[in-house]
């Protein structure tokens, strides 16, 4: 769902002949956030992880359970980060079959593959780094401290604090914050048929994985401090 | 409630001399979410049913009541229909009334037919028929998802996953997701004395009706399984 | 606490050399919305009344108290409309504060007025007044539903609401829905020492105070019996 | 938190070659008003105090704690400001890190500084701070009656409420309604070596400071009235 309605986002704003074509950043940021938003209400059972960042964030953070009777071990680590990437990269298959004919008539293939996965503005792998570093750890830093403040709107809390992050620190890479979130749209977009498709920027890849992963870890070991 | 809100945001977006006229994509997403949002409100006695979709979605997950006291049933289930229906056609004509001169102003019977029903920007009625199917299994399966949550905040929730499906998946077809919303007020469309009038695109009309049906049904299938 | 949001929302978007001016409708239908939302919670104790046709509203459908300890009383409703208006006039002249070198610097007199009190967008009162009925209509009715609602998150429903109506229903007339909102403004931009200032549109300022009225009062009807 | 997200949303709307570049005043009240969002959840265990106008404000209403087991004191007070000072100058060295190449990439040092602190558009000291002054009353009055509401939805209210002081008020100056926000990024804009950097303002940056200041301790005075 997460990558179903964030990749169709994108789709919306940028491919040719779609009703939102040209709608400005508030759209990107309020459909991922809302993609979030989707997300947690259907995968509460597992304890709505969609995010490698985050489920790593909660094992740094010292957390002894997933989910309510899923206690954190190996086995549901690996099986979690498992689903994510699996999940994201379906999401990605089905987005691009709801824009099917939207994908057909693109042209521009960076357009394409910008509805996959994220790209800088400014190609700096280092700098890039950080920024994808600093806004996933307000990501699951601001999610672990969710839980101390008793509330029954805890999925629209996720999703604003995820409009925020567009909103504010998108700007420069478009805010993977979420290895799964790139990775697995990418991945779809190497395999699927698109009619006008480019190349799939590996060499940009590994940002989007490794920032997000540092960024979680580190906002679950900075948890425990404060 | 639901198509005197809906149709009217596409109104002020589309018609001659609104005050809304060239609005973006997010006012007619918000403008939808919130028409289900004071749909919802208002139809809270009968459990809050505006949508075809929804309720077969509701009968094919094996639910045994549509409301508090209301057991599903073949005569309950053709009253709710029939009352959709009736319902989204009355708010038509109300949206009509109240856009009455900017009716009367706009030439473009394409913009006008607009305003009343949906329409693909591609038309492909089986690429079309998919994106209704997906966009509305998203809908009612995430309502059916709802109430595994405790939440006071249920109309809002509601509101923004139809946002949030606006955003993301409506770029392609308009997101009917909803017979009652596309035919309903294609036959007002129809039968009004419209100065501007074209055709009612009888032709397209049975995608927003048939792929929401399916993919409620779908939804409702699925969740028994999960 | 309304009229200083809502006026200053407008002035943003149409006064000179402002930092939102040019945005467009969604600011403004969000900008009202939330002016109402920040009015309720400065107005809780005397039950949120800041509109009379919301007032008039619950008169007629049959409540017996406007707040908790307030009965409904010929003297209690003459101060609360009095109230209302007195509030709406005051709120418009610190809206004039804050935006004071703006309205010097405009010299449009026609946007100045439009940043008091509405107009529509074509001149017609009969279907004028239809359309302010309606939305004040919707606006009462629904506001009486809410009480159906166990909730905590009135004030935002109402904000809500605010914003679908204005969102859809405000294309033609610019939505007043409340007879103090508009005429208060008005007589505040008829008194200040604007300085490109023209006329105050007597002649249509009867429509937003007579439908806002109608419209509230059939709602309070219409409530009794559904 | 607060200015790492508040610097940013900025920075995306104005600096050269981000994603967000030419969002309207929307983005920027949503990013503002997320901002404070986030901080709040952050900063929930000593009571969520982000702006020294809202601590002044406390202070001046006579509230005998600032957080649980936080009592009011001269000591604590200065803790509160200056803590609050200097959250608001490390968010801003943050943001700059987080859009380092665009900072890089632009030449505009009017829009360099307009990401970090606020200036009016047009120059009236006079009249900037009666704005500042009406605008951070609002804030702090209404968070003061926020209280009087039962809720959980807490930190959404004061989010909202900032969208709206931004989206309604902010017009004129740019909206600091808090010393901290100005002061603080101002000083770090001040200190970091940024590529295209004119001067600090430092001529205006007194108003931000003083307004908020007395707007604050206004509502804290007048809210012990009402």
């Amino acid at each position: 769902m997460l990558t179903l309605f964030g990749v169709g986002v994108v789709a919306n704003v940028l491919l040719a002949r779609t009703k939102g074509r040209g709608a400005d950043w508030l759209l990107v940021s309020f459909g991922w956030g809302l993609a979030v938003f989707v997300g947690v209400f259907v995968a509460w059972r597992s304890g709505a992880h969609l995010n490698p960042a985050v489920t790593l964030g909660l094992l740094s953070s010292g957390a002894s359970e997933y989910a309510p009777d899923v206690p954190v071990t190996f086995a549901s680590t690996v099986v979690y980060l498992v689903a994510e990437m699996v999940g994201a990269f379906v999401g990605a298959v089905l987005a691009w079959l709801v824009y099917r004919k939207h994908y057909d008539a693109e042209e521009d293939a960076g357009l394409v593959l910008g509805t996959f996965s994220t790209g800088p503005e400014i190609r700096s792998h280092g700098w890039n780094l950080v920024t994808e570093v600093i806004a996933t750890f307000t990501l699951v830093y601001v999610i672990l401290q969710l839980g101390n403040t008793p509330t029954q709107v805890g999925p629209l809390n996720v999703a604003l604090l995820v409009v925020a992050i567009g909103a504010s620190l998108g700007g420069p890479t478009g805010y993977a914050i979420n290895p799964a979130r790139d990775l697995g749209p990418r991945l779809a977009h190497a395999v699927l048929p698109i009619r006008h498709k480019g190349g799939n920027d590996w060499g940009y890849s590994w940002v989007p994985v490794v920032g997000p992963i540092i960024g979680g870890v580190l906002a679950g070991l900075v948890s425990q401090v404060f």
